[in-house]
């Protein structure tokens, strides 16, 4: 059942390396990792800016493609290391990998398209995978359950909210649609309202007749007394699971806290197993422990 | 006392459809006046915008008759399949329903009038209907109640804001009102001080004197505080809500959870009757469960 | 012990009217003052806009001198029914009730001086004994007792918030104070970091530079990150007051909850007496219950 | 083992009055030097300010020579009274203490350079000297604990607010970027999504195109919604750790709360000695209590 270290071949050590960071060495690729992905957003910002763009194009179009090389080897070793590569080519992360590495290749054919901007900005997408080393923070987890289980009720609460800056910004309309240009229409009035009940206040838009900022008032205090409903379902929210997780280890012992390790499966791409598995939880493969 | 499937005719079928979302049919009707509701609120929106309703006045019209003649047979056969129609026509939502769906029938009579246009918004309070389905969700339970139990408390604190806004307006308007136009009066100071209180902060009006700027620095870190105690409020709320729930199923035994269904009594109107339950729980009269 | 009631002389019923509001005339009393302090209120107000004075001037006049006379009445009233007038008239509400008054009256001998309107704005400060009339909604005691104990908390944080803007203000004003008006000197820098700092922004001052914008955007961040402080103490204060209470009752079960009336003694002014409490709790006097 | 009152030289006695708080003299000292900070603050302030430094050029220099020198003066004693100076000397508030008295002195040598106005703002850290005054009120104490505990989640937080204004900053560039000059490059809209995710709305750049605004709009609600997020973080770690503090008084006995003083050991400066503690917690040496 104990697999020995000495079976693993490259495809195995790679595969650690790459999909794992327990190791040393799959740490540092991690950190290699997030450091391209940073810089290359960076590298799209700075492009955006054309003082920058016309001084330094040849510096940023070198590092553009240093960085799409890069992506592309690591592309080829995500593939070439899996035990099912299609899994991963049609998974989440497999899709923003090939797109955020195309874009480069694609601007030799399609010369100077602007369209093409957008699909390098897809490469931001890739920043999520940066949030799974806010595991090494050892924070999110209890925060994501929190978030998960009062997910439904802020949808509700900003569905609310939605329909609430419907009704008052048809209102404002018909009080100020005739003097105020920013109020032209109902769906610019809905516009403002949102700003107004969210507390953002950009002011390129603001009430003039005294009426109008008599309800705008009455909008105002309303958005700054509602903010507390959100914030106190996910206060609630965590303050509960907190609780909850303390009564399940008194109570009922048979749930376990353990150590779970960031290795994912080479064969299902599952994650989270337990510190000294032989075998993954979700498919049975057997784990590649050091 | 156990009334037979059989025995139901076509308008208690369709009392059934209108009025409760637990049949498949229920379920498609509220889906579908769902999707009536919100197209006829895009439409009174992009009716507004005069680029659009010179471009595509004849499409927006026949649409808005297609919705107008929708609402007008759900609105006939909500009086029929009811038991007592005058206690659903004087009701909120039949009052509403019928507000919602006059305006383009007046609008034949009374050509052009503008005041047709706030008729016809009042269309926006069938929104409402639409919370109803936030049942589905399974979240606002807790949350209303919540928020029932911290209405007063909200209210007296909204309340003190309001006055707090006088108070401190009345002061920016003796410092700034002489030299600065947007606090030129009390009611306009107070306005500013609602927005500026409120963390929205428009910037249409600003202090200009630097001690106007001291006070309003004053005023911002208030705001910023005091935005403290709403949440602090409905978070307590929630939670010793959720507190007293877990006492009351380990203590006392005699209040226990039942499911509730979204079927309403067809005499009364009242809704929330227990799975299951032969009599509606108000006036006793025969519910019809599948 | 127990006073009849007929031994109630004119001056001890007006004194229960006046100060008390358990009896019908003791409510409709505070009711007709939060109408009249209500009125008086918004006449200061409209007779700061200029057009509305200059329309209705003679209107405002009257109805200025009538909420006078009222006033007058009613402080009049005050001191006659209380056992111990000078106490009265310098407490706090004494003093206020007095400022609130003058006015007026001094208006006579010093015509059009614009110092009086500063005065007349102190009649605002009356507006906290409608805060009183809050207790009828039962819904600020563990309000109040949460913000007492959180207060030297939110003190401590609002002064670390306005240090943080000290810090934060000086060095926007090194990065932008050369190019950008708006942060010319040091105190409207630090202004312009409240302002941001508090999420209120009205843009009457942004930075310009790249790297101000860097800053002001952390600013920002820090900002909404931080309004989680006081939230987080009021919340968890209001939340352990209320656990507290449960435990008292439980625990402790010589601390009994008792029902409170509104009215004050006579002779010390002190209120929150027991019902049914024969004699003033803090100096002995008896008390006229009904 | 008990030090006798009368051992104590001039040495040991000014120890007491600058590093502890708990003698009269001590608290003096604090309070003296709290005003001297403020004071200083206000003059580097003040001077900023082109029209106040024109008029009172001469008072605003002689003050901050007052100062300087007296921060000097406070500075040899500190090097004086400890027992270890150099470790005091390279401590952060003896990095602080000097950089905060020397520009005046190169202002001398280096006449009219810009940068020491920097050099002097620095002095605005020492105010984290007062922050250790906040122990006076009692409060920061659960607080302090709250927000260690927190502070990693809201790290993680905080960097997802970062990576989603990078997102949505992109997308707005991809729709406003052409015909909104605020939106000219990524940076520029990242900045601008910042603003509006937290709430603050500058207003210096708003979206312009209908569908800018639509994109916006879901911004807005998305930084109103997760506000909550924070705020509940704090409030629950707030909450929970009281709840750990009422566990472990009655369940762990041994944890026991004592007074503790505000005197730092003259030898390694540790503070926080227990009230009545003979000897340093940390380093042993003897303590001088009165």
């Amino acid at each position: 059942m104990i697999e020995p270290k000495r079976d693993k071949n490259w495809k195995t050590q790679l595969h650690e390396i790459i999909y794992e960071a327990d190791t040393p060495a799959g740490k540092l690729f991690d950190i290699i990792l997030l450091i391209a992905i940073i810089a290359s957003i960076l590298l799209v910002m700075l492009e955006s800016v054309e003082s920058i763009d016309v001084k330094y194009h040849s510096f940023l179009n070198i590092s553009e493609w240093t960085i799409t090389v890069l992506f592309t080897l690591e592309y080829i070793a995500r593939i070439i290391t899996v035990k099912k590569p299609f899994k991963y080519i049609f998974s989440f992360y497999g899709v923003i990998d090939l797109l955020s590495t195309a874009p480069k290749y694609l601007s030799i054919i399609f010369v100077g398209t602007h369209a093409l901007v957008a699909l390098r900005a897809l490469r931001l997408l890739r920043v999520f995978r940066i949030l799974k080393l806010a595991r090494f923070l050892g924070a999110s987890n209890n925060l994501t359950t929190a978030l998960k289980a009062s997910r439904a009720k802020i949808s509700v609460f900003l569905f609310a909210v939605v329909i609430l800056a419907v009704i008052l910004g048809t209102i404002m309309y018909l009080i100020e649609g005739d003097k105020n240009e920013g109020f032209a229409n109902i769906p610019k009035s809905v516009y403002w309202c949102i700003v107004t009940l969210t507390t953002v206040g950009f002011g390129d838009i603001a009430p003039q007749t005294p009426f109008g900022q008599f309800i705008a008032s009455i909008i105002m205090i309303l958005g700054y007394g509602i903010i507390a409903v959100p914030t106190g379902i996910v206060s609630a929210e965590y303050s509960s699971q907190g609780n909850s997780n303390k009564n399940s280890t008194s109570e009922q012992p048979e749930t376990k806290k353990v150590r779970l390790n960031s290795q994912s499966c080479s064969n299902c791409l599952k994650s989270d197993h337990r510190d000294g598995a032989q075998n993954c939880y979700n498919c049975g493969e057997p784990l590649h422990n050091n």
